[in-house]
Order: C-alpha cells, then structure tokens, then sequence
C-alpha cells in the first residue's frame, strides 16, 4: 500500500489520531478520551496507543512519520511543552522524546494552532497559497502564520499570539497581565461574557448568537463589539504580513453573518493595505479536524525546525 | 580587485550610492542632490550617473550587481514603484527596467525601509541574527522585517506597514484613513505635533527634545504619550513574531533616555511573550546608511523574489 503519515491531536478531554496519505487523503481515524489529572506519563501512553493501533491496523513499513500537535508553547529543538495554559500538567514533560522513545519511532511534535494553519494549507482553505494567518476563536484565540509555505515560529517556537495583539488599550483585563487583548473581546467566552454583562443573563456564545438571530439589539451589539474587535488585529496583521489570506475558525464561525460585517469595515477603515489589494478574508474550511491534518503533514514537510541543531 | 556591489538609497531630494564588497566594507560613496519635480526620468538619470560613476571608477569587471531602495511600495516582479506618499512623481514609473537598459545591468529594486532592515541584519545591529523588525522613525514611520535572513516582503511587497499599526483607536486621523495609527503617534513628526498640541509653541522634534532634557514636563509627557505608542506596537509584533530582536532608529533616537523608559514599560505590560523570553530591543548601529548597506547587499543575496516568475 502507499505511504501514510500519522498525525494526532491532543485536546484538553480527548484526543484523536489519523493515518493520512501524501495528498491529504484520511485512512483511518481513532478518537479517544484522555485524563490528564493522571498526569504527563498517562497522557503519553494514552497517546502512543492510538498511534499504535493505527500503525499496526495500517503496517509499520508504510509509515512516512508521527506528527503531534498539543496546546501551549514547544520549545522544538527539545520537544518539549512549555506553558501551556490548559494542560498545566504536562508543562515541561519531554513529550517528543517520551513518545519516541515508548513508539521506537521518529515523532515531530508542534503547537496546535500552527499544525491548524499548517492542515489549511495543505488541504484545506489556504491549498492555493504559501502564506496566510489562522485565527481561531475559542476559549482563548489561537493563531497559526504560514510563511513561504513553512510555520512561522519564532525564535522560541512563541509566534502566532494573535490572542493577545491589544484591540481595546484599556480594555478587560487578561491573565496574560495585558487589558484589551483581542481574546478578552472576540472569543467564544468573551461572546458569553460580553453577553452577561450587557444584561443577557447565564448566557453561552451559542445562545447570544441564536437572539443576535432573532433581532435581539444587545445581543447584535455584542457581536459589533467582537466583530470590530477582530477587524481591528486583522488590520494589523494585513498592514504587517501584507499575507493573501486570512481564515477564521472556532465556534462562532456560524454567526459569521452577524460578525463580519463590523469585521470588515473595521479592517476596510484601519488597513489601506487592504483596500489597496485584493486580501481575503474567509472562513476556515478544515473546522476542529485542521490540526489533525497539519499534525500529519508535519512528517512530509522539509522543515529542519524540529530537530536540535548542533 | 575584489568583486563589489553597488547600492543606491535615493531620497526626497538627494541619493547616495557606495560601492560595498561582499563583507560589508564601504569601497566609496557619492553623494547627490536629485530634483522629484524634474520627472522621472530626469531622477533616473540622476541615479544612473552616481551608479555609472562608480563603475566607472572601480571597474565593470569586478562589479557583482546594483541594488536600488527607493521609498514606497515596490511590485517586486515588475520593478514599478506604487503608491509613494513622497515621491508621488515616481508612481507607476517602471524604475528597475529603465535603469537596467540605461546601464545595461541587472538592477534589483526595493524599499527603503526594507533595504535598511537587510542593512542593519548584514552589518549593523542585527548581525547575529535572522530574524528582526527593524522601525524607522521619521516624517513617518517605516518598517522592515528580516525572517529566516530574508526580507518578508507579503505578496504584494506591501508587508511591513508598521506606522499604520492602530495604538490608540480614536486617535490622530492618518492620511491612510484610519485613526490612531502609530506614526500619529510616535513619528518625528508626532512629536512635534504633540508639542505643539500640548503648547509647546511651533517646536521641531529636536526642541521638544530639549525642553525634556531641561525637565519641561510638557516635553516630558510628549515623550510619555510616544514611547507608550511604540511600546504598544513592539508589544504586538513580539507577540506575532516572537523574533529575538527589535530595532529602533531614526531622528529621534537622541531621545531614547526619555521615551525608552515608557516604552519598555508598555512593551513589558502588553507582552507575555516579551517577559517569557531573551528579546532585545535595541537602537540601530548604521543610522541613515542602512538603506545603502541593504541596498548593495541585495545583490550578494539569494532571493529570488526580484525576477519575474513565469
């Protein structure tokens, strides 16, 4: 049979892994759930299993690499997590060489923001372009920068923050220690909170958009907010990266309809960048399965990132 | 004789032009004044003279190629400059084709800014690294971004508009069409606004700059309001790029003691990225000759972005 990668994605409750051929094409897909109150070593067991079955399901010899992509920052030349604000518990466990190790295999290991951007422009919205920023909307904002057609990581694998670029200078306070950051006014929780404090009640990010729906004034005035929050780090990105493509994904992509408006003219006033040029914005195309297939890209890629230079 | 480069930074109203071999040693410059209003061919002559002169002088033999850096946007494929607020004369004009049939050489072409982060990245303060911002503070702000030793040029060769960069949303109303942009805020220019604003009288950069070296706290808060600006940028691009160095130059550098205090302050409150990790920001080391320099590196560079791909 014909070359297959393995990629995987570690979530917060669960995990899935997928063998992946050359072009993108899905082989086969495990889903799995994972505790990580039983700490890193678990975790990593849990993970190489599914790895495992896969490999066994599919034959050793066919296997091109393992690509993992986690939460929170890796320091790539050691494999290493860093501050993840999530999976606390595995901050600073040795995941690349645990895993190798246990699997006797290669294994690159990312974040899982950048293994999203990577998924979308492989086979996803970004296919036809080398360069474009991922904006994901959750819990927090996560962002992922291809550049060239590689992973813009920084010096310290620390690149992307889009969650963090300060949209309102003295706006709501962020764990980070900054006021204003754009994940305090755009994410799915900041939806909800937004919500809440204009009156809405207990409110999800679900909810605000079923009464933005509806007509409900306060709830369409916090989608004005979110959506002018985020045209505001898109001008900054596109005066920066002067990138053809900018995706969105996460949760609130089914209000898009609602957000985008005020997105796009925030970003149409703040970037003349973008009206000078033919810049797209658009929904991701990959959803929650980007990450898994930029993890399994990872293996056939010709980046040197991943291993410690000498 | 050794083989070497030869780069030309033309300005509003004057060009210089070196000779520089491939490490970076000034063989000779000249020095020029050239007049916009004349046209642009009469400005293309002007630059092909200064050119043709040093040829002439160290020999078409040994020459390895000219690069140009001229202020604006630069279509990289096509040599035509876009879009320069300062040379409107020049818009349009097909500057690297015209001076390539005058001379009968290769020229590669690019902007000013950009010429002047490749300077500061071959021979000046950003030597040791491959990855850096470098901001220019003048009538505007300028910026460059050097990633994986290569100038980020976006695919319009519009990256790097780090003057445009919103920091204060309801700000100063810039000529790109947005309000609070950093250059309103932080250029020479911002600076003398802000002091006159603040009634200061009509000042110069450079005399706000004294009246806060003297202790005048209306100076004092002039720099307070620009090194937060810039603060609030470089917290922004440390979190995009997480690159290990940042650099600042231009007029007002003089004030760093003042506005470098609020600056960092801002910078350090904004970034976690910044706090987690070894970033430098730090002065330029070539001044107004980093164009120059940039500008006779791009010959012994490998990029191909400067030739139109078929």
């Amino acid at each position: 049979m014909s070359e297959y990668s393995i990629g995987l994605d570690l979530g917060g409750t669960n995990l899935r892994a997928a063998a992946v051929d050359a072009k993108g094409k899905m082989l086969q897909k495990i889903w799995a759930t994972t505790d990580l109150s039983r700490g890193p070593e678990a975790v990593m067991e849990d993970m190489a299993k599914a790895i495992d079955a896969l490999r066994h399901s599919l034959g050793s010899q066919s296997l091109h690499g393992i690509g993992v992509a986690v939460p929170g920052f890796i320091r790539l030349k050691e494999g290493v997590i860093m501050g993840s604000n999530n999976l606390a518990v595995l901050e600073g466990f040795p995941m690349r060489d645990a895993l190798q190790t246990r699997l006797d295999a290669p294994v690159i290991l990312e974040n899982d923001a950048n293994a999203a951007a990577m998924g979308e422009k492989w086979i996803g919205a970004g296919r036809d372009v080398d360069d474009l920023v991922l904006v994901t909307l959750g819990t927090g904002i996560g962002g992922g920068i291809i550049s060239g057609g590689r992973i813009l990581h920084g010096f310290l694998g620390m690149a992307g923050e889009i969650g963090h670029i300060t949209v309102v200078p003295n706006g709501n306070p962020c764990g980070c220690g900054n006021h204003g950051c754009l994940e305090k006014h755009a994410s799915a929780t900041a939806i909800a909170g937004l919500g809440r404090m204009i009156g809405l009640g207990d409110v999800t990010s679900e909810e605000v958009y079923e009464l933005a729906k509806k007509g409900d004034t306060r709830a369409l005035a916090v989608f004005e907010h979110m959506g002018r929050a985020l045209g505001m780090a898109l001008a900054v990105l596109v005066n920066i990266f002067n990138f053809p493509l900018y995706l969105i994904s996460g949760g609130p992509i089914p209000a898009w309809d609602v957000f985008s408006i005020p997105m796009m003219a925030e970003l149409k006033q703040r970037s003349f960048t973008y009206r000078a040029s033919k810049t797209v914005v658009a929904k991701a195309e990959l959803g929650n399965e980007a990450g898994l297939y930029g993890a399994a890209y990872l293996p056939w890629s010709t980046e040197t990132n991943y291993v410690a230079r000498g």
